[in-house]
């Protein structure tokens, strides 16, 4: 019991069986489309992984988990129109596989059928998960304006920057694990602190994500590294560099993300250098570290066996141990 | 008890305290922004009323009847960004004020919101009133989509155009007077009927809609006559006419719609004589008083009294009498 990948072929299959046929093709198509591009299937996992660890049975959680993966996609068509951005997973969009105005509709009607996903659970479960559902989706919402907000905005703060992330992307991580708690029906504290542990870890990964975005091994990093710099992205390591550093690195760094430089591996080195000299990248690896540690303390509170939470901190060394 | 009027301002009241002045602004301050521009709060009113009827407190519905408010707000704001709509309700519209992704995550805020709503119910009612929203707004989806693709298509039939103007518009008539009755623990079978009250009212709202469009009188319409001409629409009026004419008003009504006329006025009149030539104005007139009809016959089926059955009826006849 309990291994990742288990959890996956299930999560897996129940999402075949979801596909949806249905009228009006032009609505529906797009859905399939988007929830078909595959993807780790992190957060619906995690759930499943939750509902076993505090005794419930996880194939009940199965609905929970896809609501939660449905949100995530709904939540990933919508920001691609806002971002204007021709590939997700190595294909076309929703909005450019067909348009603007398909990508809203067939993104509306799945945040609708995220909520639907609950209705086979109790009333009381039910309830709970609508709640907490509701709650942690608008703080994505807000997440992502703050994050459009700060594009124009040259006095962002560290703590408001941690907010942006927490709540565009760490809250979900910390609902997808309580939800498996809930359907577990764990106690109100159980369910608190796996909310926190999945938070914590949401932070420290995409605090981990900006470094190695900067600092990562090209073959192993997923993405292009030096991509945030070339798109001029506010991270954490440019904004600890900017409170870091003296006026003639802070000066330095402005200037290279206003101008225009033709040579975007000069750009990079000499960004990567301020991150370095100011000790900014070295604060940020500190953050990633204090979130994760954070995170598996968290652990000890739980009402669960030790190898229970000795696989919970597995799963998070596994996750956080991309560094290579 | 039982005034429109009273409904309204309660309503309106309840409106205003609602009124969210929380962070991030630029994504709430739309919100407030459209749900201000006013209207005549009908869908609301409608829930509230249903409760009185079925002998519940009418106050314990506002949150239900807030729900729906929103939710049909939210439709406005996307809809609006798909249809391209400079202005609502005589103001500019949210992407015309702010831009468009402001309109799609301030438009997602508040879907998300209009959950939120139902949060004070007990549990059992709280999935009852969830599961009848997420039901009707999908279906609001689905007839938006069936919109959207009919204006590309040449062969929709009467039966398919009357099934989007009941799942664009009806449905969510019918889900406001049933979340009343839910509110006011009426029985399954009156809330089911008071649903199909709500339904074909709103069916015969619609395609009235489509008559005073061409045949209204300029003063008391709202909008524009013969702005669905104008627009290429294809109403009832058109299908229907369709379907009357011979092959020579088949390709007259045709051309009308695909030639560009330089003469507005030229072209309503013209295109109105094929619509009452061939009897499809009288068609559409019928199908208003039929649905009109078999809506106050559901109200013989209601478990309440002949004086609230009669309230009903006058608030149909009412909302039907805008002929002059």
């Amino acid at each position: 019991m309990l291994s990742i990948e288990k959890y996956q072929n299930e999560f897996i299959d129940y999402l075949k069986a979801y596909s949806i046929r249905k009228e009006p093709q032009n609505l529906y198509k797009p859905i399939d489309y988007i929830l078909s591009l595959g993807g780790k299937r992190l957060r619906p996992v995690l759930t499943l992984m939750s509902t076993d660890i505090f005794n419930g049975d996880y194939k009940k959680a199965l609905d929970a988990a896809l609501s939660i993966e449905v949100f995530h996609n709904f939540s990933l068509v919508h920001d691609d129109i806002m971002d204007d951005a021709p590939l997700r997973r190595g294909e076309q969009t929703v909005h450019e596989k067909w348009d603007i105005n398909t990508g809203i509709l067939s993104g509306d009607a799945m945040l609708i059928m995220a909520y639907q996903l609950f209705e086979n659970y109790e009333p009381k479960t039910f309830r709970e998960l609508a709640k907490l559902f509701s709650k942690t989706a608008l703080e994505v919402c807000e997440g992502q304006q703050y994050d459009v907000d700060f594009e124009t905005r040259n006095n962002v703060t560290i703590p408001e920057y941690l907010k942006m992330i927490e709540y565009k992307t760490a809250v979900l991580v910390g609902a997808a694990m309580k939800m498996g708690a809930i359907v577990a029906s764990a106690s109100e504290a159980d369910q608190h602190n796996i909310y926190e542990f999945g938070r914590n870890l949401g932070i420290a990964f995409q605090l981990q994500d900006d470094y190695l975005d900067a600092f990562g091994n090209p073959k192993t990093f997923g993405k292009q590294v030096g991509g945030d710099i070339i798109e001029n992205k506010k991270t954490y390591l440019y904004l600890k560099t900017l409170e870091f550093g003296n006026d003639t690195e802070r000066e330095r760094l402005e200037h290279l993300y206003i101008a225009d430089t033709a040579d975007a591996e000069e750009k990079i080195v000499a960004v990567k250098g301020l991150f370095t000299s100011t000790g900014a990248a070295q604060a940020t690896k500190t953050a990633v570290e204090d979130y994760t540690t954070k995170a598996f303390s968290v652990l000890d509170t739980l009402n669960i066996s030790n190898d229970r939470k000795q696989i919970l901190k597995e799963f998070g060394i596994g996750l956080m141990g991309r560094k290579v």
